[in-house]
């Protein structure tokens, strides 16, 4: 593993480990984006899948958000795709409507098109950014690395792109189980590997995204998403133990309970969840993320305060890492970027001083 | 109130009402629609808003689905979006896309273009086919009429057509909290007006469609969706004490609680619904509704009929009527709703006969 500056904030590092702090860590999901002019520069000049496959640009976008805002984590800039791309599957980012495959996996024959791929081939360029950032973060928060779920990847692989109920997908689980179990292990085995890479690349930190969970019924998420959800913590535990793995099962209320029982350290949620409920159920069996309305932050500057002020207290002033509940939009101001992670800071100290 | 032939098959209001019945009722919601060949012919020579608005043509559509399958309730057939269009909303049905609003309501500025309508004369043609129906079925089964919720109207009125997230819409909530109470009102008064409209006309039972109650969390739901959702249950009991209301916040697993207090008889559950852990929460407050996921049904006949025992074994032989947890897909087998409907008829009464 390469030699990298020492760290000077730990804190989410400490909170996801299960340590009592002195603050809530704050950080935003895609903090690094289109709501920062300073990245829509960059984009001026370079496609999505450049920014992401050139380590340089990859890094430079990754700290953005870290240079104009106090937050706790950096994110590597990247996408949840790279992992379809690796497996030999064309992807597009069409602007303004997202990811686009113009060969999607269309029936269970189609599995034999997947190649299995050498992941530092594959994946290297990921691995090159993530190093590269370490570098360039020069310590100043740790580098968190990511992955698609398999049934998030899966859903994009059959259906081609965006869709709001993933109908063709979802068909699979039942009309195709076998096929869709093949598949599933098949991302599966690519995706921990991929995350034991990234940690070896320079990674502090994992979140596993499982976007389109919440598509699914508690019978369908027991049979197709937790067993190889659970499957990827445990491997990646098994070679990396000391990094603190998050699962973010957008939309999946009905899984916390088992969610809280596996491998992950850390469990985000989106903002349809209750903080309080959610809290009471997981006591300390995980570190909950999570979980502002990204809408919220449309609100002005003082009902965002509100708004966190409330979040926080749902949550507690310990084992909580601030969050939205999902992206940040391309249409938010960063302003109230600020506005939000200021508040956690504010009041998160002020609830412990009480 | 017209005359109309005598009910031969109250099963279904029976269990709305909470009464011990011999077996579960069923329907299935977009029970008319593109997935029957007798739906596509009518549609070969009608657009979509044609046949909404033609009696005779609604009517026919309707009793498609009872003409073929042993359904216990027919659903008129109609679109939530009437009411946007009263409301003065220019919609349009664009073919493989979905509703489009050519002018959507784009700022607080805008409301001053809504009307507020006659609701006889704006939706008439409703109640008409409603009547016509009614007379047409003959008393088979009950019809159900239907209205959009106040927040799924706003949404597609704001967001001007469907969407994944309705940004633009949940911004509203934050951004602009009075014009959207009051946007919301001025639908409430006109989906009360509605609702006890079509009773009038012949409708035997009410659903209210919250179709993106989902896309909000609890605090939002608390302040901008139940108080419309409440006032709209006790505004229409008042007038038509006898119907049985439904209401479905589809995705607001956090509102069962709270919606199993109101004035509602029956709630209807979306398939991410667990329907053990929703009988034990609601109890006898309220009928259950709902919720096999809809591609369930792209699985063979044999395995539909396994997850429908499995369904019903967790609402439990009564207070549930049988349904999916959203609607019928245009690319579902009419012989795979077939098995469902079967299912539910073999399977109920078995459960009662143990």
């Amino acid at each position: 593993m390469p030699e990298f500056p020492p760290l000077q904030n730990d804190l989410i590092l400490r909170t996801a480990r299960g340590e009592a702090t002195e603050r809530t860590p704050v950080w935003m999901m895609r903090q690094a984006g289109r709501y920062l002019p300073e990245y829509q520069a960059v984009r001026a000049e370079h496609s999505f899948f450049e920014v992401v496959g050139t380590p340089e640009l990859a890094a430079t976008v990754t700290l953005q958000p870290i240079d104009r805002f106090p937050l706790d984590a950096a994110i590597i800039f990247s996408d949840i795709l790279v992992v379809p791309q690796a497996l030999g599957l064309e992807v597009e980012m069409v602007s303004g409507k997202g990811p686009h495959f113009p060969d999607p996996i269309a029936s269970p024959d189609d599995l034999d098109r997947l190649v299995t791929p050498d992941v530092d081939d594959a994946l290297g360029h990921v691995f090159a950014a993530l190093t590269r950032t370490r570098h360039d973060l020069d310590g100043r928060v740790p580098l968190i690395g990511f992955a698609g779920a398999p049934w998030t990847l899966m859903a994009y692989m059959i259906e081609g792109g965006g869709s709001k109920t993933y109908n063709a997908a979802r068909k699979w689980l039942y009309a195709h189980p076998d096929a869709a179990r093949r598949l599933l292990q098949t991302i599966t085995d690519v995706v921990v590997d991929y995350l034991i890479g990234q940690v070896e690349a320079g990674a502090q930190l994992l979140q596993v995204f499982d976007s389109w969970a919440g598509l699914l019924g508690p019978q369908m998420f027991r049979k197709f998403l937790f067993p190889f959800l659970e499957q990827i913590a445990d491997r990646v535990k098994d070679a990396c133990p000391e990094v603190p793995l998050i699962v973010f099962a957008k939309g999946a209320h009905h899984a916390l309970d088992s969610l809280a029982d596996t491998a992950y350290d850390v469990i985000s949620l989106d903002w349809t969840m209750d903080p309080q409920a959610a809290s009471l159920l997981v006591g300390d069996r995980a570190v909950l993320q999570g979980n502002l309305d990204p809408c919220a932050l449309y609100a002005d500057p003082d009902a965002i305060d509100r708004e966190v002020q409330h979040m926080l207290a749902g949550f507690g002033p310990q084992r909580h890492i601030a969050n939205l509940g999902h992206g940040m939009h391309p249409t938010h101001d960063p302003e109230h970027a600020r506005a939000f992670i200021d508040a956690v800071h504010r009041h998160s100290e002020q609830m412990r001083a009480v």
